[in-house]
């Protein structure tokens, strides 16, 4: 496919999706959000073992697009805030693990999809806020991810002020799982996202669904259903070649993906 | 009004309600409660912008207080223990934001009430538990805002030895915002408060309200939710003049609360 | 009772459940889960007053035993994992508090019993892993423990990549309470465990109890449920007796577990 707003290129093992209209600082319009949810579902079918979610130019994204929401009514704001949603599920629906490869400021819903993503390594140069409480909105939907990466009083400090937090704070935080130097920021995202990626794809889709699934539940439920997901998981050529191959010393063979 | 245990101010642009009972370490007797319940709704009514919950004397609370409840009944506990959660429900339903200024020990109800304020700036010479544990009883409601606050393992610590948390330990885990030396303390409490309360005041009461609301919810509910909300206020008048403004870039007037 | 895998040792006050099948570096297998759960039963009868898990060994706990589940079919796995999760429960379900002292590497559901205790203290020369992610399966129900322990994106990247933590991280992330050298991990297992049960043993018993079910609960019914709880037990005698002694200055002297 062709896209306007965005880059996407594979490797041999990794698919990296770009958001390249520099210009906009990456701005999420309704076009850029459709091209991201379709480039996402294309690697989900995709042999990419993993994502790398990346951006050009001096931000990493600067959120929604105040230009297209300026004076636009309910229907069409619902409409944009729907496709955003989209999008943030969409991160967490694929099987393969995606990692945000944050060199830059990253804003409202682009500190959302950092949040959103299921790893995340920062540049010592990235910064993270939600500002929409500093003007006469509220970063309300990237709350939601938001408040589910890090606790009650800190995502209330940065909902409430707007004020951005450096990378460093976002690591003590829980927000990233790393920072680097900027000229290390390729290398440890391919560094952390191989090391998440390498065995069985099949388990790693398994897992990752399952992660999402079980953390909105109590805690028998998720109990419950873990223990048949990993019992049927167990069944898998990839789960007994796993325990085989460790039992007799040697590097296991897991299936590749069709 | 007048109050008999608390003190309420107001400046320019925020409110302060005062713990002032500091012969009893500023318990929480019923009267206690039933006093910070009425400030913070005459608060929440006026146009104050923020609030600052603080305290006189050497402690910032002690929470419910033992001459109140050695040897009274279960109807008298239940209505204790029901109207402290009615205080503690009223800071998160405000419009405002409330933040704690905590200049000395915080304990039991007195630590659930920096647990349940929004934002919270600590002393260096504050320090918080909830001792109950320690005792023939324990802090079963405070625990309820406390591990909400921070991590499993920390939260039982806290509440099975009743031992105290100095305000860096408080910071590390979550359970305040920041800590500072007391002579800095009323400035560094402005200063977030401010931080916390510029921009419009609609759209930070409708975040608030939200923020508590979807944090209950799971994901995709929450994301339903906010998705009305956020759409809902792109159509007030602070959020269009916000986006205006940014596109124009000129300072925004908001909307004055009557 | 006799055990093949476990040792159970009482002292005057705790009694020490020690995993005790260090050539098989501590293997969960069903006969050994199926005795931690009756030793723990049998614990939370006595009159011990906490419980230190422990292990003998170079591992903490290597999680399920591979040997046992090459080849298993649906069945046995379900049963194995549902075995596994009781002996969780049980760790939870048991009056006294649950420390895990942790001397070495805890990797899979040996991680799990770690994340699932009350309380942990790990030595420096500790580590805690999830590593099925590595090979052909997934740590499945481990990460239901996990998952409610550390943030989302710290829980992902031990859940994917499975590689280890060392203790300074476990306890930055709230994994462990307290690291120490190795020549002091029992003596601050001790005094941990010695502050979190001191008092009244009652007073803790419902404590424990009302902590795991109201983190399963919206705020509301929390506090609804906990109003209840506190109320009640304001009327025991060791709440009656901690208070009295508190305002007369004198030490209490609680009840006894006959």
């Amino acid at each position: 496919m062709v896209y306007e707003c965005i880059e996407v290129t594979y490797s041999d093992t990794f698919a990296t999706l770009t958001l390249n209209n520099p210009k906009r600082r990456n701005a999420l319009s309704l076009k850029c959000m459709q091209e991201v949810t379709a480039a996402l579902r294309e690697i989900g079918d995709s042999s990419a073992r993993g994502v790398i979610l990346a951006a050009n130019g001096p931000a990493f994204s600067a959120g929604h697009d105040f230009a297209d929401m300026a004076g636009a009514d309910l229907d069409f704001m619902r409409k944009l805030l729907k496709t955003c949603t989209i999008m943030m599920d969409t991160i967490q629906e694929i099987p393969q693990p995606v990692l945000a490869r944050v060199h830059a400021i990253a804003t409202a819903a682009g500190c959302q999809l950092v949040a959103t993503c299921d790893l995340a390594v920062a540049s010592t140069e990235a910064s993270f806020a939600t500002p929409g409480g500093k003007g006469g909105w509220f970063c309300t939907t990237p709350m939601v991810a938001l408040s589910r990466n890090i606790g009650r009083k800190r995502a209330l400090e940065m909902l409430l002020t707007g004020d951005p937090i450096d990378a460093q704070t976002a690591y003590e935080w829980g927000l990233v799982n790393r920072v680097v130097p900027p000229e290390k920021l390729e290398e440890e995202s391919l560094r952390l996202l191989g090391a998440a990626t390498r065995g069985s794809f099949f388990s790693k889709e398994m897992g990752k669904q399952a992660y999402y699934a079980q953390i909105e539940m109590p805690q028998p439920l998720a109990y419950s259903y873990a223990i048949e997901v990993m019992a049927a998981a167990s069944q898998t050529p990839d789960a007994q070649e796993g325990m085989q191959a460790f039992l007799e010393k040697r590097k296991p063979r897991f299936q590749e993906r069709s």
